[in-house]
């Protein structure tokens, strides 16, 4: 029987709830940015978060009542998708209301690339919004990176409880399993601290050393440590001074490293750091691309060795962190330039990073697998382990990377397929799908780093909006909802 | 300490002398075609006979005293991998002698596209060839689709024996277990027998049914058996009737069905064969594959529905089988469609067949390795086993398949990106690499089914030639080799 009743819905809206009432609240951060600016919007500003404040806190308030400790496995695939979705919707009022944004398809694919730290943008002229509105936008980055719900653990004793961790597990699934406190609600609060200082540390050095505006400077902070990619200019960072690309590299670089790393740094836990085999193999294939799309550059575009080395460094990073900042277009860059960055496309951030994609520590153990398999085939009755960190990884892990791994490339297959449906070429097919599901932002062909994405018809911004949210939800928390047995009861 | 001494050596060089000297054998088939047709180049077929004959004998018999009966599995993979090499090598020789083809590179990237039936040619004007060339060029596919070791193990009994099993299984690898004779030249020799008679009944069809002249009826009969592709006009099977379409699209068909089915089908077991899950999946990929692809030609083409249907089914089984003969140029078709042609190009044939690619059994079994995810995020603690044909598949074989999967897709982004270093633009890139790791032919960009590889660099030919290798002998059995332990003692 596929039924509600098998589920704990008051609590489940209860939560609901509450993290609407997060988001109208983070809706009030823009109010100054708007008053400040004089941009005309003030007025929108405050209506979307009173709808947003009065909705979400009737949710809650109604279900103030219910139990949501002893919420299960499945309660939380449901809350964490579920309020994804809910969220994206509310979070379209600002551009709806303000009208800066007339359509609905067109918002709600703004506000979903926001929040899943995509930044694909359906706008032609960005520095003509208003700046309240850019402001906005630029912070359903930076709550979509690090997770409301991982925000909403740190920061509500109500949601605290052994129940939550579940939802932990749902919003931020990796394969990682390292601890940083034994309770869900202090690794939340620790990793959302650590966001908090970085982006602040980076707003500081894009201000003084970069000599952004303290507007601007705020607005690509939160882009970049949630790997997002909105950006408050037309050209993204092209048109910023070369101190300002090397500050992003770096921050970018740091976004895409697993945040518990940068616990045991703040800890002077160095060794901790240095042997991690994701971090050492991120830092690797960084190195490799960027050296060899540094070295074509200089070679096949003539350009000055320290600029092709910057602008090599940038986009790696960028594309490969999944961030999608731009600093050059790499669609005018020799084919097989270019090609290595698509290729990126696929790795992704570090687990426990903000960035999207597969995720190093895939990338990983699947190289590792297969280096398995050729050592089974000289001694075929040995017992080899797949190994990371020292430690033995279970056939239960290996397993799901391997599923998450096939499941992504299937999905990448049909969804390019749905897209060339819609009348869109081979590239832009290819692109928007990578560029969607991986939360990226550019891709290639029609979408490539100077694009932007107006031009998809309708259906196919759906469908691209319903692939950032299986990405940055990696895959199951959301489709083991279509999975019938889901809903029948025990 | 690397070394040849670990290995018995000169077992090893006693059967590829033997293999080289069928080789020799096969060449002279050409010769009667060459004499009717009075091609002029008589002389130079029974010279590479000669030679081939003359150096695979010296081989031979020099080392016959050797034992072949204690090979290993390591010899296995260097008898397999060295001998398709070798073979191919001796196999440029009515080319070279000729002067049909003057270069080295070009004969070699024919004469293994050939032998592992891939059937991607550097000719611009097949019509203009000496016929008996042409049938040569035929007979490399038949040759390599069923393999030159299995006939050998059909046919020669000094190659019988306890360890030819490792032979067999590094030529023919796949994940099947069927036997259909408990001692390996027993199976070896009713496959060849089923081929042979395939191959005889298509030709006899073709002819009497199809019109076609007996010269190119039996020619393209080897290329389907093998699923090659290698045809003798210009526009491959395009300017012949309707009903040597249909013919063709049958045996495409059959040829890409494990020929353990065949071999049930001869024994009237029927229910053996549509109760097979490889099968049946097969069969409903080419059915719904075909039908949307019939239904956008009727639409958006506006063409017949039945020629859409032909259209429609021969693209379909020739790529999905690996075969490549092409009735319609398929990137003339809307992008959707043609987008579903390249997606079909990693399926490939069923295991046990002639079929390149990823193989049906190996897709079926990673779709349920995913389902079986699913079902382990909502009953974690249950023991969950991947099924197929009814009985538990053992984690060994899930992952031999996830290792394939894992590293044809490795290999295919890496090769992806080498080609475009070649100075090929995406589309090619990605093209010729499938096209060739798949043992296709036709891919997509400049290599399309109306194209040819004569423009692709020297350096990129080897590249390409060197995938078609590893595709056909399905990835482990050659990259073993580059595997330094491999060659280290026990």
């Amino acid at each position: 029987m596929l039924s509600w009743s098998n589920f704990n819905l008051s609590g489940i809206l209860k939560i609901i709830g509450a993290l609407v009432v997060i988001e109208g609240l983070f809706m009030l951060l823009a109010v100054p940015f708007s008053y400040y600016y004089q941009d005309g919007i003030l007025d929108s500003l405050l209506i979307s978060s009173l709808i947003t404040l009065t909705s979400g806190g009737i949710l809650y308030f109604s279900m103030r009542k219910s139990r949501s400790k002893n919420l299960g496995k499945r309660e939380g695939y449901i809350i964490v998708s579920f309020s994804w979705l809910i969220i994206s919707l509310f979070g379209t009022l600002p551009y709806l209301i303000s009208g800066t944004i007339p359509t609905f398809t067109n918002a709600f694919f703004e506000t979903m690339s926001g929040f899943t730290t995509t930044g694909s943008t359906i706008f032609n002229d960005i520095e003509s919004m208003p700046k309240g509105l850019l402001f906005w936008r630029s912070t359903t980055h930076w709550i979509g990176g690090m997770g409301i719900i991982v925000l909403s653990l740190a920061i509500l004793p109500i949601l605290g409880g052994s129940g939550m961790s579940q939802l932990f597990g749902a919003e931020a699934p990796g394969p990682t399993t390292d601890k940083i406190h034994p309770r869900m609600a202090g690794t939340a609060k620790r990793l959302w601290i650590i966001y908090v200082l970085l982006t602040l540390t980076e707003t500081i050095l894009l201000v003084f050393v970069g000599g952004m505006k303290f507007f601007d400077a705020i607005c690509h902070s939160f882009a970049t440590m949630a790997t997002g990619g909105f950006s408050t200019k037309n050209d993204s960072i092209a048109g910023f001074s070369p101190s300002v690309h090397w500050i992003i590299i770096v921050f970018m670089f740091l976004a895409g490293v697993n945040f518990t790393l940068h616990y045991f740094g703040l800890h002077w836990k160095w060794k901790k750091i240095f042997k991690n085999q994701e971090f050492k193999f991120y830092v690797g294939m960084l190195f490799v691309a960027g050296g060899i799309i540094s070295l074509g550059l200089f070679l096949n575009n003539g350009q000055d060795f320290v600029d092709a080395t910057r602008d090599a460094l940038f986009q790696v990073v960028s594309i490969s962190t999944t961030t999608g900042f731009v600093s050059s277009d790499y669609l005018l860059w020799p084919t097989y330039l270019w090609v290595l960055i698509f290729i990126l496309m696929f790795t992704g951030g570090s687990a426990g990073s903000t960035g999207g994609g597969i995720k190093q520590i895939r990338i990983l153990i699947l190289i590792k697998t297969i280096a398995v398999e050729f050592k089974y085939l000289i001694h075929p009755k040995a017992v080899i382990p797949v190994k990371y960190n020292g430690k033995n990884v279970s056939d239960d892990i290996t397993h799901k990377i391997l599923g998450f791994f096939l499941l992504y490339m299937m999905i990448f297959v049909f969804s390019t397929f749905v897209m060339s449906l819609f009348g869109l070429d081979f590239k832009t097919s290819i692109g928007t799908v990578i560029a969607s599901l991986g939360n990226i932002g550019p891709g290639i062909g029609g979408v490539g780093p100077v694009e932007n994405y107006a031009s998809i018809p309708t259906l196919g911004k759906w469908f691209l909006s319903f692939l950032m949210l299986i990405g940055r939800l990696e895959l199951f928390t959301v489709l083991i909802l279509f999975y019938p047995p889901f809903w029948r009861k025990n």
